[in-house]
C-alpha cells in the first residue's frame, strides 16, 4: 500500500495533512474494459492510480480511492461493449459518483482537487460531475477542482520519440504503443507483449451507430498495434507525464491569478 | 417552413411517409451559446438544422423539431458559461431529452434515426441518450441510430482549402472560419462580418479547471481568427458536407450488413 | 429570422438588452403531435412561438428557443400517444429541461421570464420545472416567472365572437376552431382547410383510462369539427391575445406590488 | 377499520380476492394542504378516501391505503404553499409513488386499479406515474388503470342542485360548497361551519407567477364562500358520487371492448 | 379521528401550534406488507400510526399523515416480495418523499420532527431522506429530527417478560410475539389469533440471495410462532415505548445540549 | 496484483473463465471512513476485498474492482459523518453504482455473484441495486447474486474466542476488536496497535438524531476499544470467514434447489 495513498491514512493523519495547508487530493478514474490480449481489463484504473501516485509523490499529494468503473466503452475509443468483461456504468452513475466524491473531499477543506482521468470515455461525465459539485457547493466555496486527461500532457516532441513513423493519433491508442508502453514501465508482471496483435491501424467511418458494430472492430479488440511499444519509451512518458503533470497542477493552484496571463499557458503544457 | 420539416407534416402525411417505407428522421441538435459578436447565440441550432435539411433534400428524409438547447459550454471549446446568453442544459437533463425523442420515433416505426449534432460539448450525452434508448427498444428492436458530428466528415482535401494556411484543429474552431463560412453561406443576415475579432489563436493549458476560468477565454468569445471566412468557403464545405453525410446515411441503413467488411470504411468519408 | 429572437442575437446584443434594463425572456413551449389531417405536427409550438413574438414586439421581449417537445398527448385533450408523429417526452424529462432553461438564464441576470405555453398537457410540468428553478435561485433571487396558457386570455367576448353557435369548451378545442384559425393567420401555408373533418363533437368518459384507448378518439384526432375555422377569426384572436398578454405581462412585472390589490385582477384578463 | 380497506386484510384474504377474480383496488390520492380555518388540512385526502370506501362498498372494491400528501399547492387552485400545514411533495416524487404502487399492485394479479384523486394539483403527476407503470408492465399486461378526478363526476343537474345560485367552477371550489358540503356529510365531527368565512369569489388574473404570490389569495384560504355548505348537499353529492363512479368503474372493466362505441360513451358520465 | 392528527388540525389551528412553539412532528411510516394470516398487511403503518398518537399525546405533539407504503420486503426480516399484498416502493421513491415532507414541515417553521418508523426495511432509505432534507435546508437551519425504530426502545426487562422462553431477536419478530401483542392491544379487531400458525423459529443462511427465494420463507409468512402473544404483553409493550419514546424525544429537543454527556445514554434508553 | 483480480485478467482470459462454466464473480464493497487513529481510511474496502480474494481462492472466483466508496457514516455504527477523511455517496448514487456493475457482469453471461459488503451502512443500498440490476434483467434471466456482510458469518463459537470477556455486539464493531485483528493479520503494516485508544463501549440513544451530533462520539471515532485485537484473532477469524462463505458461495450457486429444504440452512452459516 503506497504511503500516498488516503486509504491508507488514519484520519488524524489525514486531518494533518489538511490543517498543514496547501494539501492536494487527487482522484484516479479508470475502467474496467477491454484492452486486448496483453493488458489487462483494469488497465486505465491502473496506469491513471500510477500517475497519480507519481504526481503525489512530487506535489506532496494525496491519492483517493480509485474510482475503478468508467463509462460505456465506444467502438472508435475503446473497441465497444460487446467484449466479454467491458463492464460499464451509465452516464448519470457516473456523474453522481464524481459528484459526490468531490463534494464531500470539499465539504471537509479539501479544495484543490485533481480527477485524473485515464479511460478517454469518461471525459464529458467527469466534467457534468465536477460541475454539479462546483454548484453545489455554492459560489463562496474555495473548491479548485483541475480535470486532466494525462495523455493530454503528451508534447509534439515526446510523441515523435514514442512514434518514430508517426503519431496515429489518440483515436486509436486504445491498447496500442502508449498504454502498453506505460503498462510495461509501470506494471510489467500484468503485460503479455507476446500476445500483441499484429493489426494495421482501424479505419473507422466520421460517424457512430448504435447498437454498437462489433464487427467495426477487429475481434482482438486492438486498434493499432502496440508492437512498438517497450518499458522504455514506457518510462520516458512516465517520466514526462509526472513532471508536467505535477509542475501544472502546483502552478494551477500556486497561482491561480497568473493564469490569466495568455503568455503562462504555454509553459504549463 | 421546410417541406421536408416534421413539424410541418400533418400527422396523416407522416404516416404515409412511415408506410412507404425507408423513411429516414434526422434530429438536428445544438445550442444556446455565445459564437463571438459576429454570430447569433444559436449558431450551433442553426447550423445542425440547415446541414440536417441539406442532408434531408438528398435522401428523402424528415427533420425532426431541433434540440435547441445543449449541453455547458466549456472554455477550451465553446468559451464557456460566462457570457450572457449561453443558456445550457444539465448533462442528465441532455440524456433524457434524446433518450425519450429517439424512444417515441422508434416507437412509432421509425427505425432509422440520425442524431445530427452541431455543439461540440453535446457529444457524449446524445451518446448516452441513445445508448437508453436503444436498450429501453430492447434486443428485437429494429431501430438504428447515427450519430454525426457533421464537421467530422470534413476531409483533409476541404479542410486544405478552407485553412490554406493550415488548419488549428476543431478545438479552436468555435465562432471561427469553419462556423463563420458555413453561417455566412446558410444564413448570411445573421452574420456580422465587420464585427468579426482579429484574434490569434488562444493557447489552452492541457486540462481543464473548474469553476471555469473567464480569464482562459478572449473577451470577444472568439477562440481563433474568423476573419478568412467567406459565403464561398460556407458553401463548398455545405456542399461536401451535405453529399458525404447524405451518402453515409444512406449506406449505413442500406447496406448495414456490408459495413463489416473493414475496406468500405473509408467510402463513407 | 426574427430580430426578437434570443437565437438571432449575438452575446453581445444580448448583453447590451440585459444591461438596459428591464429585459423580459418568453420561452415558448410547444409540442410534436397529431392535429388533425389539416394541420401540422408542429402547430402547439408553431402557435407558442408565433404569439412569443407577437407578444415580444409589444413589450421589446425577447424570445429563447422553443421548447419543441412536450408531455404525453391525451386523449380527452390531445387524441392520445397513438397518433403517428406524436412525439413525446416523460414528465420528468420536461420538468428538468424547464428548469435548466430558467435557472440558467436567471444565473445571467434575466429574472423577467414568461413561459408561454401552447400544449395543454404540458401545464404542470412545466409549473413544476419553473418552481424547481425558483427554489434553486434562492429566497434572495429577483426572479419572477409568469406561466401562461395563451388561451386563458381569451375572454367570453372573444369566444363568443369565435364561436357563434357556443363554445364547446378548451378540452374539445384541439385542432378545431380556435387552433385552426390562429395558424390560418399566423401560418396559412401550413393549413389545408379542405382537408378539415366535418365531425361532431366528441363525447369523453369523465374519467380517463390507461393504456390510453384509441377507440374513445376519432379516426382524424379531431376532438371538435374546426370546420368554422377562419384566418380572420385567427387575426381576431391573435391581436386580442397579444394585447391583453403583453399588458399582463408589463403590469406584472413593472407593478407587482399593486398586484395586491384585488381590483387589479380583472383588467388582466 | 374499513372491512374493504386492503390494509386490514391478511394478505390470505387478499390472495383470496385476487383469486376470485375482479378484484378491483382503489388508491386514494390526497394532500396535506390549507382548507381555510373550517376544514382540516387532510380534507383532500379524508375526501378521496371515504369516496373510494363508498365506491368500493357497491363494486366489491378494495380500498389501498391513502396517498396522503400531494403536489404543491398552487394559488389558484388550493391557495398555496405559503399556508402553514400545507405540505407538499416534488412533482418527480408523486409521480414515483405511484408508479411503484400501480406496478407492484399489477405485479401481483391486481390489474383493474382506480387512481382515485381528491387534490387538484395532483392529476399530471398521478398521469404520468400511472403512464410509467403501464410502460414498465409491457405490452402484454392486461394491467388497466382508470383515474377518476371524482368531481368530474358531478352532471350538471346535481351542480344546479348544490348551486342554485350559479356554480363559480371547479377552480374556486376550493374549501368551498362542495368540499365542505362532502366533509359535513362523510366527517361532520371535522367541520366548523361556524368558522366558514364569508367571502366573495376570488378574481385571479389569467396566468400564474412564480415565487407564488400570497397576495393574490385571501388570508383565510378559501376561494369562495362555503356558506351554502349544507350536509344535505354532501349528502347528495356523495349519493351520486357513490352511483355514477361505481357504474363507471364496473363498465369500464367489465365491457372494456363494448367501450369503443361511442354511443356508449354519455352513459358512464 | 384523532384530535393530535395534523390531517384534523384546520391550517388555523396547525399555525398557533406552530407559533405556541415547541411544536413537535411525527411522521409514522409503515409498510403494506403480509404480515401471516392472523395480522393485516397494513400492521407496519397501523402500529407506527398508534406507537406515534400515543406519543404525541404525552409531549403534546402532533402526528402528520403516514406514510403507508415501504421499502421492499426481505425474506429475512418481512417474508419477501412474493406474499400476494406485499406492495412496496423502491428505495430512491421512499428516499425522496420522506426527504420531501421533512424539508416541507420544516420551511414552514416545524424543525422539531420524529419520524417514528414500524417497518424494519425502510430504515435506510428514512435515513437517506432526512440527511438530504437536512442537507436542503443548509446549515443554518434549526431543524433536528430523530429517527426511531420503536422496537429499539424495548428494554431487557421488559423483553424478558413478554419472552419468558427467550428472546429470538428483532430479526424473526415479524408477525411474531412482539407485533401480535400490540395489535392485540391497539387494534383487537384486526387480529386473528385463531389463525396464528405454530411454527418454529425460521433459520436463515447468513447471508441473502436474490432474485428473493420464496423457498426460504414459512409458507404463512410468519417466521416466528405469535402463539405466546396477548393483549396484556401488547399493553405492556405500549405503555413503555410510549413512555420512553416520550421522553427520549423531549429530552433530545429540550436539552439538546446535555445530551454530549455520555451518562446521559442510558436513561434515553 | 492478485492473479484473481478481474483487473488483471485480459478480456481473452476473462472471455475464457465465462466459458468453462461457473464462473463466480465477487464484488468487494467498503468505503472511505474513519476507523480510529491506528486503522486507515479505506478499512472497510481493504477486508472486504481481502476476504474477498480469500473466498475466491477457495472456488476459483473472480474479484471484480472494489467499490471504494459507500454509504454515509453513521454516528452509531461508523462514528459518523464528521471525521475528517469520511468520503461519502448519496444512497442513490451507491444503488445506481451497484445496479449497473451487477447488470453489465450479468449482461455477458456472468450469472453467478456475490456481493461481498464490508460497510455497515452499504448494506440496504446495496439491496436496492441488486434488486433493481434483477428486475432490469428480467424473469427469464439465470442472474442469482448473493449479499453477504461477511461478519454476519461468524458463528458465536468464533465470537467467544476472539471475545473472550464478552461480544459487545457488532454495532460497536467498528474500529474495535473484529476489524483492528483482520486487519493485523491482513495488512499489519497499516495498523497501529501503538495508537489504539484505550475507551469503554460507547453507550448510544435507541434512536439516531440529524444534523448527527458529533458529541456522541468519542473523538477518536472508536466505538469500543481495540485493545485486545491481535493478528493471531485476526488470522482465527478470516480462516473461518472464508471457508464459511467460500462453502455457502459454492453450495448456493450449485445446489440451489436443494436450498429450499429448511434443515439445509444451519450447515451454511
Amino acid at each position: 500500500m503506497h504511503p500516498l495513498m488516503m486509504g491508507s491514512l488514519s484520519w488524524v493523519e489525514y486531518q494533518q495533512r489538511l490543517q498543514d495547508g496547501n494539501a492536494i487530493v487527487l482522484i484516479p478514474c479508470g475502467a474496467l474494459e477491454q484492452h486486448g490480449p496483453h493488458l489487462p481489463l483494469g488497465t486505465d484504473a491502473l496506469l491513471s492510480t500510477a500517475i497519480a501516485q507519481s504526481v503525489a509523490e512530487q506535489i506532496s499529494g494525496i491519492v483517493a480511492p480509485t474510482v475503478s468503473y468508467g463509462y460505456k466503452s465506444q467502438p472508435k475509443s475503446g473497441g465497444g461493449q460487446h467484449f466479454p468483461g467491458t463492464t460499464s456504468l451509465d452516464g448519470n452513475s457516473l456523474i453522481q459518483m464524481i459528484r459526490d466524491v468531490v463534494r464531500e473531499l470539499a465539504r471537509q477543506g479539501a479544495d484543490q482537487i485533481v480527477v485524473l482521468n485515464g479511460h478517454y470515455e469518461n471525459q464529458w461525465f467527469l466534467t457534468e460531475g465536477i460541475e454539479l459539485a462546483v454548484r453545489d457547493m455554492g459560489s463562496a466555496s474555495k473548491l479548485r477542482v483541475m480535470r486532466v486527461e494525462y495523455w493530454e500532457f503528451l508534447t509534439e516532441n515526446i510523441l515523435a520519440q514514442v512514434f518514430p513513423d508517426g503519431f496515429p493519433g489518440f483515436a486509436l491508442e486504445h491498447a496500442a504503443v502508449m498504454e502498453t508502453s506505460l503498462m510495461a514501465h509501470y506494471h510489467p508482471k500484468l503485460v503479455r507483449l507476446d500476445l500483441i496483435p499484429d493489426v494495421p491501424p482501424v479505419e473507422f467511418p466520421a460517424y457512430d451507430v448504435y447498437p454498437q458494430r462489433p464487427e467495426w472492430v477487429p475481434a482482438s479488440g486492438v486498434l493499432s498495434s502496440a508492437k512498438a511499444a517497450t518499458a522504455e519509451k514506457g518510462a520516458l512518458m512516465a517520466d514526462h507525464l509526472t513532471r508536467t503533470i505535477a509542475a501544472a497542477v502546483q502552478r494551477e493552484f500556486q497561482l491561480s491569478s497568473a493564469l490569466a496571463a495568455s503568455n503562462g499557458m504555454a509553459a504549463l503544457r
